[in-house]
């Protein structure tokens, strides 16, 4: 039996996923915002290093309320806007239906099990480099794996049938047996590089060429290992210098945080910053940089959200 | 017998305190560097919330050389420009000769010592609110209070007698027998609000406003006590709480590092920042925070001076 899927949030992740999983023949029903009209007249384009293809006849709606019950609802929304999801997602969902959120941060899953206790929830971890550079047009620039892990609910192979869907669509894709040690292993690269970037108002390249912040970068990455591990992810010290040598590699990258920072959106700072040393403090772990960092951000969130 | 005074750094501060002394008839004699003309012809104007004066005939050189040998330098330069007092002191100094460093921070004596072992050497914590608004013009906001402490070479009676000169002069001053711990003391100020106002590019009253950085200030603060007393200093912990009060009874303020960044000078991250950092770590107290403000600061003048 084949998977019918929701993507809610059709933008850089989403508008990549979801299309290139509609491109394989898959049934895919898109949520967009602003994009709306332009999909339905346009199309979705998507510029990928794997290739460019284009979607005429998309599934696009403006509204959960409008579209089918799905088996899928891959959640591709930024985190600030997860409070929305106790309303948007009942419409698209039967008692099997897997959510997975293809989203940063620690506690995501935590949060809407609260809400919906008996649901089966995952979550999704993108390794990719793509943006929104127009109406319905997704550029695809780098990388592009995910990472599937269960949270809630024994769906062990729906999972992988997700997983294998992916896989069949083009997209590197597999799922980690453990979603918690996956999650920390993220935060360690998107701690240090996606505030530090926002407080110096910098790119990675520049904070690693700096004697001064490259051992910085080290220290908030050390202090989050040490915090996922009071925590029992596991996540072995040798880990940071792998995320030290991947970043060397990388080109000047601005991470999403700095983005957001540079285009007045709201920053995750819940769920990358705060979740994180609140699960280590209960632990035992005080990770003191981290929390320093998250200070330093909520600064500039209510500096810029009170322009 | 009365003391002759030179005056190295006619700025904001040597501007201000020289000027008292002189106004009260002491000897004073003054290093001028961009000014000089500009004193020779007009004098120098202090605007003072303690009385306004104008003082006609200054002694204004434009180098050491041309100075006579003094009994007391103030050394009111920026920390910054101390590698130049190795060949600006000399042609001022007798064997008894008390050099004053009224510099913040940690470590000026001691570097100081290390190139003139045999000369007695004393600090000064000066605790005022005082700018150069113009050509040999100073305006003198608020505050004023002179902290002394001898370094090296037992001169308590002149050091004495300089901290009554400055009385006499309308200064108050007065001798502390721990000048240690009187420049950990003013680090539990100046290490948070100094560089955090740089980093955020913000004021001090923005700092206690946000909930986060407020709380973030009285961490800072707390690990610089420890860091303190780790070295014997015997800063009581109460002490990040009075510091507190006073900056939300100040009004709105920008502290000199930030004047100094705003203004493209160099900041004064050695003494203020890596030395107590140094001395806490050889101590045994890794003060993690103001690490990780020490590599934000050094990203920052890098990233300013590379303009």
């Amino acid at each position: 039996m084949s998977l019918k899927y929701a993507v809610i949030g059709s933008g850089a992740l989403g508008g990549f996923y979801g299309g290139k999983l509609a491109q394989a023949g898959k049934e895919v029903h898109f949520l967009f915002h602003r994009d709306y009209e332009f999909v339905r007249q346009h199309g979705l384009q998507v510029d990928s290093v794997s290739g460019d293809f284009h979607l005429l006849n998309v599934n696009a709606y403006r509204s959960t309320a409008a579209m089918p019950v799905v088996d899928v609802v891959l959640v591709c929304l930024k985190t600030t806007n997860n409070a929305l999801l106790e309303t948007m997602l009942p419409p698209l969902m039967h008692p099997d239906t897997v959510v997975v959120l293809i989203q940063n941060g620690l506690g995501v899953e935590a949060d809407l099990a609260t809400v919906f206790p008996q649901q089966p929830i995952a979550g999704g971890l993108a390794f990719i480099c793509s943006n929104k550079v127009g109406d319905g047009h997704i550029a695809h620039l780098d990388y592009g794996r995910l990472n599937l892990g269960l949270y809630q609910v024994d769906v062990e192979s729906v999972i992988h049938q997700i997983s294998a869907d992916f896989v069949q669509s083009g997209v590197p894709a597999e799922v980690s047996p453990n979603l918690m040690k996956a999650r920390w292993q993220k935060l360690v690269w998107n701690i240090p590089y996606n505030g530090m970037t926002v407080v110096l108002n910098t790119t990675t390249d520049r904070l690693m060429k700096n004697e001064s912040t490259r051992r910085l970068m080290h220290e908030l990455m050390q202090e989050v290992i040490a915090g996922a591990n009071a925590c029992g992810a596991g996540v072995k010290e040798s880990f940071a210098d792998k995320m030290l040598e991947l970043t060397d590699s990388m080109t000047p990258y601005a991470p999403s945080m700095k983005l957001d920072f540079d285009f007045c959106r709201p920053m995750e700072i819940e769920y990358i910053y705060s979740r994180p040393i609140q699960a280590a403090l209960k632990a035992g772990f005080d990770m003191r940089k981290v929390a320093m960092l998250e200070a330093q951000l909520r600064f500039i969130q209510s500096a810029f959200t009170l322009k």
